[in-house]
């Protein structure tokens, strides 16, 4: 059994991203077990903050670091990811040789009524997961 | 006389980007009016908040939109820009249709101590604006 965190990009409620995760997930065989992680309430990453830092934080950093591998599930804006996104990635990578993205196989899902269907923000967070 | 927001990506008090921020402001020639625009308060956009949305993103928007142009000084966090900056520009560009960037000319400078120099933000980063 292996345990994928679902981070979806989109915090509207009805984001077609959501929806899409939740599909994907409830399509998952039976060895992955897929649960969504939350990242709308993360404090945006400040290195200033690290030393007493956000209880959000360190759930999320808990959540991330007890998984097999994540699976994200995106719009595009502007050719990136959402920066909420980029900032879980952010929080999720420090203190600095700590990451708890470390050695996790990452998957990236697009979701976009564009037609480009939301390849500029695939492509952005491959090129952060390959760095990381 | 034209007016440039200069925004740093990075929150830390003492920043490397921030001091480049300051020192490039002040050297720039008396027909650049140059100020910092603040993001680290800026709540994550999410278009459900939209009808009623923060004052934060309000006031933002506001003075990006009165200015002539913008100025990013950042680090890279892995191959990108900061989440929280990337959420600023993610922020100033909606509602759909109203983008405060609208044919606003930025330019980004990326400062970093690393052997590529932050070019993966720069980069990045000048993917959304030309796009916007």
């Amino acid at each position: 059994m292996s345990r994928i965190a679902v981070i979806v990009g989109s915090l509207r409620k009805e984001s077609l991203n959501r929806k899409i995760a939740l599909s994907v997930a409830k399509l998952a065989p039976p060895v992955l077990e897929m649960s969504l992680v939350e990242i709308g309430s993360l404090p945006l990453y400040n290195e200033d903050l690290e030393a007493d830092h956000p209880s959000q934080w360190t759930i999320f950093r808990d959540r991330v670091r007890a998984i097999d591998g994540g699976l994200l599930v995106t719009p595009e804006y502007h050719r990136g990811g959402p920066g909420g996104l980029k900032n879980s990635i952010d929080v999720g990578s420090r203190p600095y040789g700590r990451s708890v993205w470390d050695k996790k196989p990452v998957a990236v899902i697009s979701v976009s009524p564009g037609a480009i269907g939301g390849y500029g923000a695939n492509h952005a967070l491959r090129q952060s997961f390959v760095f990381l």
